[in-house]
């Protein structure tokens, strides 16, 4: 109980000035890496350009790749929005995950931080594939909750899936693909997940367009 | 055309104690790591098995990961013959290739070197593919040939079925997955591949009878 009431209560003054500091870091963090690329920049650099000092970095991240954590998870969180906006609402979980899973893979290979957390971090394949997984998967359970989707077992149906997708980014990144090749991710995803292909194919190629 | 004059050629006496050199090295290697573990095994405790110069090793093998790649090489080969023998010599793509899913992983899982080589060694993804994927990849070409599989964009759906068992072992190593992880994933892959639900499911959860 004790610990809703923590929750509940409104952030002290120290807890607001200890966010904004954690804020200006990883803004910092996020345009260094962005501009000169993640390996490029140091620690040092990171403080300097938030003005916080070394030891400060540390109180708040326990590396660099720990700063890139949060950035992923956020722009995970932005992919989840996107699913909406993309799909108009449309409640549909074969529609939402084939949505999901065709901007997962062009959001990550598009973005140089989700790429270099994926391949080049050494973060394991587990974190990996619940980082890409976690919107996913959300409408992957209510596809099978509301037989949408006709699955024995839902977890490793899901790993099978995950790891598909890392498999299909590696070979994409190296050019071995064709541009369609998330399309072809979310048809085949459908189609494990038993919707018969030709549907399947249809709802993988549906147009997708951003407001 | 010297090429082929070269490769019908007999090989030479140095050539043939070349190879046998190579073999001792490879055998002493394999027994090492078998018994004590890929890293705890060093090149000097090789060489000392095989019984040759530090230096011979070298003339074979750039370094101890360069020693298990043959290794791997030759299990997938034997993998293949693994697969004519369960299932009796049928030429079903869909039942040879759901077999050889289901044979690599479990070969996998339980071979220590393999193991090693797939999680441990820094092998890229891409190599890591190629080693497991060689054998039913053939069996992948020939289901789409016949018509049994019905598939648009086949190096796209290769990669897509690739990645999902490196996923699936991946989980399954680290006891997140059931013991039938790899009929499922042979299902999956059955579906994904165009076979339907209830005929993927029935293929891939075939008895394995091993002679």
């Amino acid at each position: 109980m004790h610990t809703s009431d923590d929750e509940a209560a409104p952030p002290t003054r120290t807890e607001r000035r200890r966010q904004r500091t954690r804020t200006r870091i990883l803004e910092a963090g996020e345009q260094l890496m962005r501009e000169r690329g993640v390996e490029a920049v140091t620690i040092h650099d990171i403080t300097e350009a938030a003005d916080v000092g070394h030891g400060t970095f540390y109180l708040h991240f326990e590396c660099k790749a720990a700063l890139v954590q949060p950035l992923i998870e956020q722009r995970a969180e932005r992919l989840h929005e996107h699913v909406d906006r993309a799909t108009h609402g449309e409640r549909d979980p074969a529609l939402r995950l084939a949505t999901g899973i065709r901007l997962a893979l062009s959001s990550i290979r598009s973005d140089p931080l989700w790429n270099w957390y994926v391949f080049q971090s050494g973060t394991p394949f587990r974190r990996l594939a619940e980082g890409i997984g976690a919107p996913p998967a959300e409408d992957m359970n209510r596809g099978v909750a509301s037989g949408r989707f006709n699955v024995r077992d839902l977890r490793a149906t899901w790993t099978f899936v995950d790891g598909a997708m890392i498999g299909v980014l590696t070979a994409w990144n190296r050019g071995a693909l064709d541009e369609d090749a998330a399309e072809t991710t979310a048809e085949l995803a459908l189609r494990s997940l038993g919707v018969p292909p030709e549907e399947a194919a249809q709802i993988a190629h549906e147009p997708l367009e951003l407001h």
